[in-house]
């Protein structure tokens, strides 16, 4: 990475719950998003979280965001519920989904939260990872929110980059956690890749033509690849239904593109899955096993060019434990874009 | 395809139900699994139906396989059960976990049922769409029956291509049947290319150094490629511990290779969620907006080299549809083994 500032996870999260309350959030609500922001950052999961915070800002300056939800279960069984986000930032429905589907995980085995009338709610393995505090799995998927995949075969953008994320407890091991977009890239990456200066490796994008695209600045020129061809393309046309027009949420030619206009409503849809592993298990035994599939596979001998095997989410956590103790970095041009917001909203700049 | 044979599938199934009674699998059990099998292969998923007809027989030959099983539900909350197998023939367990997973969902919204001490069951997509009937969504994941992966950046084979199915309804379009192992190709393939005399593409197999790998003769000296690289490495592994380790099955160094081994319990593990519709949507409108979707993505313009965009499950739907009229093509090599099979079991051959 260039020139990065590095900075303390708690003045972070104060920065943005700032940010949020400078512009009319209610305090609670300002903290709650700032803490899963915070939560992102400190995972390395940089393109979903204080990288979100300026165009979420400027959603709420356009009026396209409501300030004041009344996010409420719209429609419910025993195992699951319709959460409607009333257009609330985000984040806070979805966390509401989130409580509601391990409430009734504990009673029934397993439910199922989707969300409707929802927005952007940053990076996926967040929510999956709640259900953990309870010994829970959790599954998430999200209809992201602005268009860059086309069907396979096809050039016209009708899906987008539609994250699943999965989140499964060790005993001594730090949990799998899964999170990933049906692309190659997800776009936040693309992103990053265009702020670094950076070429992208080809394989991420390619224009109209079917040419490989590694310029980031011409990203708008062509679209992402799905993993494994037609298999990604399936993967992120499950999710979108499943996320969306299950919930009926956005999905295909409806999705607003989030990064263009900041005023429609996006009507963003996500779910979670929260499974009780003691519906199946003795939890302790399963977690066990859970470590020994970990430990078997980070035991592999390599192939040439690879020094260490790793699980899902091993990365995040090594930058969990090392942001949380000395900091999280931050690129400059998004403390540049910071920097700017904190004179506009009239709060204490970042440092 | 080199010389087949198109047999009728009422004659297909008959000839699978013959065999099976003829090795004492009772005539109800018998049935059912031809039927599946003959699904499978009705859709055109031709390495997982009657393709593996011989080899579960000489599985059930060397006592491998319980002829008698006490198919139970081990394990139950309201809305989850964990089934044991009783290592019954594959398909016989599964059937009965979804038939589980379904009526939990009648009354709960959304059911999850696993199994235990199990063994191959066949293509995923069979099992994902029997909720379509109850106009239910489905989603099964299997750990496969062989491990022919290496987590990423390392060689030693510690997993399976673990397959994940989904089935969503449409109105007036066929359903979306997404069916896909977590590999460019699945082993079926490869044994059908090598059945075949065919050559494989760069990019479904690796040797131990890294290097393509494109005799399917040489398909013990390599290992299959995950899709997305470190990505279908994450969904196989999830897959693995939400079908095998939760489920108390085998997962990992603990899967027992069924094409080399007869006799071993494999203990194999599936998963099927069961969704119900009506718990978010109404039915019908739910569907039409299905319809849309399907449309929208079939009505794209298309890159250089397609002629058409389809949706996951086009392909098999079409086959179906021409296999149940003209007769279900098997190829030559398979005939072969399936005439020895039917001398050995002294039935009447398949023609």
């Amino acid at each position: 990475m260039a020139s990065a500032s590095v900075i303390p996870a708690e003045r972070l999260k104060a920065f943005i719950a700032a940010a949020f309350e400078a512009v009319d959030i209610p305090a609670d609500d300002a903290d709650t998003i700032a803490n899963l922001m915070t939560g992102i950052d400190l995972r390395g999961l940089d393109g979903h979280g204080i990288f979100r915070l300026p165009p979420t800002i400027e959603r709420i300056k356009a009026g396209g965001i409501n300030l004041r939800p009344n996010i409420k279960i719209a429609r419910e069984t025993e195992s699951t519920a319709l959460i409607d986000g009333d257009n609330a930032v985000g984040h806070l429905t979805v966390n509401k989904a989130v409580q509601v589907a391990m409430d009734k995980a504990e009673q029934c085995g397993v439910a199922w939260a989707g969300t409707t009338n929802n927005n952007h709610a940053g990076a996926a393995s967040i929510y999956a990872m709640m259900p953990l505090q309870r010994d829970m799995i959790g599954i998430y998927m999200a209809v992201g929110s602005a268009n860059h995949l086309p069907p396979w075969g096809g050039i016209d953008m009708l899906l987008s980059t539609n994250p699943i994320a999965c989140a499964i407890p060790g005993l001594e091991e730090p949990p799998i956690v899964m999170d990933m977009a049906t692309t190659v890239a997800s776009y936040g990456k693309v992103k990053m890749a265009a702020d670094r200066g950076e070429t992208m490796p080809e394989g991420w994008m390619i224009d109209a033509e079917g040419k490989p695209l590694t310029d980031p600045t011409r990203m708008n020129d062509g679209f992402l690849v799905p993993i494994g061809g037609y298999k990604g393309y399936g993967l992120a046309l499950i999710i979108g239904l499943l996320a969306g027009t299950l919930n009926g949420a956005a999905m295909g030619e409806d999705v607003v593109d989030f990064n263009a206009d900041f005023k429609s409503l996006t009507n963003t849809g996500q779910l979670i899955i929260a499974f009780d592993i003691k519906a199946f298990a003795d939890v302790e035994t399963f977690k066990r096993n859970v470590d020994i599939v970990i430990r078997s596979m980070q035991g592999s001998a390599t192939l040439p060019g690879f020094d260490q095997v790793m699980v899902p989410g091993q990365q995040s956590h090594e930058k969990s434990e090392r942001f949380t103790r000395d900091g999280i970095p931050v690129a400059a041009p998004l403390m540049a874009r910071l920097d700017t917001l904190a004179a506009e909203l009239k709060i204490e700049p970042l440092i």
